[in-house]
């Protein structure tokens, strides 16, 4: 397994730079694939949600992620066995949800230093931690001989939503760079009433009825409209705008959608 | 031919990441190769500028590239065959002048299903048309077996430009991290008087005598200057300064260069 | 020597990527990692600093850095021959310090046209002068066959810092993305009263009592800290939260760390 993806909130630059350097002087044969790097600063929930959306398309592979505020705290450096690959990072609810995605079997806490660089920094264990057990589970080590099991990994989950036979209540999770937004309430999860073909009155900063397409471009250009995400859960959109500016929402925000009373819609 | 390359306006991230994880599914070989993922949001002009640019540096490979606000319409998918490679992505005018660039033979027209995703989502063809389908036809499958052959692919013009015997009008079409403009009028294009060595007038938000320079460095520093650009068109800019802020110009802005009046100059 | 890193200030779009084709073309086998391309334009200081750190990490390789604002002018591209791998750029200091991260031995001026590409523009030298030399010497092309030896290489220092009994004077160098200020004192340097553990007062915008901690989760929430650097310098930080916003420095801000008189600590 010599695919390794990176994610992180480090920008770009040369700390990723340090981290590939890192894996390709112990694994030199390393197929290393970013992931994101632009997940806002410490903002673990973001980087939590672009980590479990991307990794379901990729085949097998080991995945590192660090957005990491605790760094150098007792935080624990994990490394996460499921059944479509192995996940590495910190112990802050950031790899749970992909663990999800990719079948979770088991978790063990990095205690074995002779995977890590010597003489760690207490402020970089992307580099120092990740990056170098990373390249070694590339190389054949086995999860569990990073260290001991871990019963009780931090758990994180994208809010909470309710769905009801009147109103789907849920949070928004993502703002995409169209200003699309994205929310945590799953396509599988939605009422019949709430389908492509169908309106809702929809409140965020204001109630409007909108209109539920199959794709942006079936909706006026300009308007807001509901769609299924390529990721598979509800989302606010505008053809060829940006919903984010014109509904004055973003990520954190609250929705209610209710079914239109008869004779209204 | 192993060697794909991508462009988008999605931005550096999880999407981006989604398109190469289904790559690597399908062909574990690929070498994929970033041209540009900050194109502005659904600026398809921008977009084919700078695919356009890129392309003519590479060895054969199989570019795919997506600006597509068309996304879910009835708008076209293709394949598009050249003599230096194959083009990927909507028929929207995106691929035209790089098929340009590449000899352009002939464009097909994406029907065979197999070649996607199953359960191709209605907002994210790069993930579930154009990805898998490049990662076919990089493990050899033949291009007119996508589906049927295309007589009529959109084409994109950079604008239009006018050259005689006093003056150049054209217009800018990109606009680079430095401030730099680069215009659509292409250096064979140009006038023996708007040559290196030479000043004309320009004419964009005012009017101001400018030099004709090979490179940056042989401007006064801060002070505007025409240049060729690296792509071979005629250049706005200035040493060690930002045109498009010194100029007041942008993409779209139109300018009139003059031949100065003898005695003038 | 197939690995090639990059590092410029062109924006990680359509220039970083015509220098990869250029490289493919001639290599069809090198393996390319991109260091930094968001350098501020034309900051050959941040450049410099940013290749110094990385490159460190890396197993030997081809590093090829391109921040050039005087391209075009009688600035010499060179190859510089470390004990660690290659440097390639422009001499304007920005090689400097990452050769002396890597062992410098000796450098060349790059004068062999046949190691370029034809007609090479006098606006973009890292495309058609610095990635073909890079793609030639990772085939085996000797550096000294590139062109005449360089013995007055432009150095460049990250600005002088003071160290004495009773305080430290410095200056930023580096701001990173979580507003994290890098300070151009190394750790090495630093005096027995300036390390964890201990408090000092620092001089910037205004004068505070700073804590010295081993990394930033062992600050108070908010606070401002010192600490060091991942990558071995006196960094001022604020756990989870911006230096550069609350104490009103920047790259380039001097600071001076007083020892606490005694009884006031």
């Amino acid at each position: 397994m010599s695919l390794i993806t990176l994610l992180s909130d480090f920008g770009p630059g040369k700390y990723v730079a340090a981290m590939k350097g890192v894996i390709l002087s112990i694994n030199p044969e390393a197929r290393i694939v970013d992931i994101d790097h632009d997940v806002s600063p410490q903002n673990v929930l973001e980087g939590s949600f672009a980590l479990a959306s991307a990794v379901n398309y990729f085949p097998e592979a080991l995945h590192v992620a660090v957005v990491d505020p605790g760094v150098g705290s007792s935080r624990r450096p994990l490394v996460v066995e499921c059944e479509r690959g192995l996940l590495v990072g910190p112990d802050n609810g950031l790899l749970f949800p992909a663990a999800q995605v990719l079948g979770f079997e088991g978790a063990f806490e990095v205690k074995e230093e002779k995977y890590c660089l010597p003489k760690a920094s207490s402020t970089f264990h992307g580099r120092d931690v990740f990056a170098p057990v990373a390249a070694h589970l590339s190389l054949g080590v086995a999860p569990e001989s990073v260290g001991p099991p871990v019963r009780d990994m931090m758990e994180l989950h994208f809010g909470t939503y309710h769905v009801s036979e009147l109103e789907v209540k849920g949070e928004v999770v993502f703002e995409d760079r169209f200003g699309n937004l994205i929310t945590n309430v799953p396509a599988e999860a939605l009422p019949t009433w709430l389908a492509p073909g169908r309106t809702a009155e929809v409140e965020l900063a204001d109630t409007r009825e909108l209109p539920f397409h199959q794709n942006y471009a079936s909706g006026e250009e300009g308007e807001p409209l509901l769609t299924i995400s390529s990721d598979g859960f509800l989302e606010i959109a505008v053809n060829r705008g940006r919903a984010s500016n014109l509904l004055q929402a973003r990520q954190g925000s609250t929705f209610t959608a209710r079914k239109p009373r008869p004779g209204k819609a």
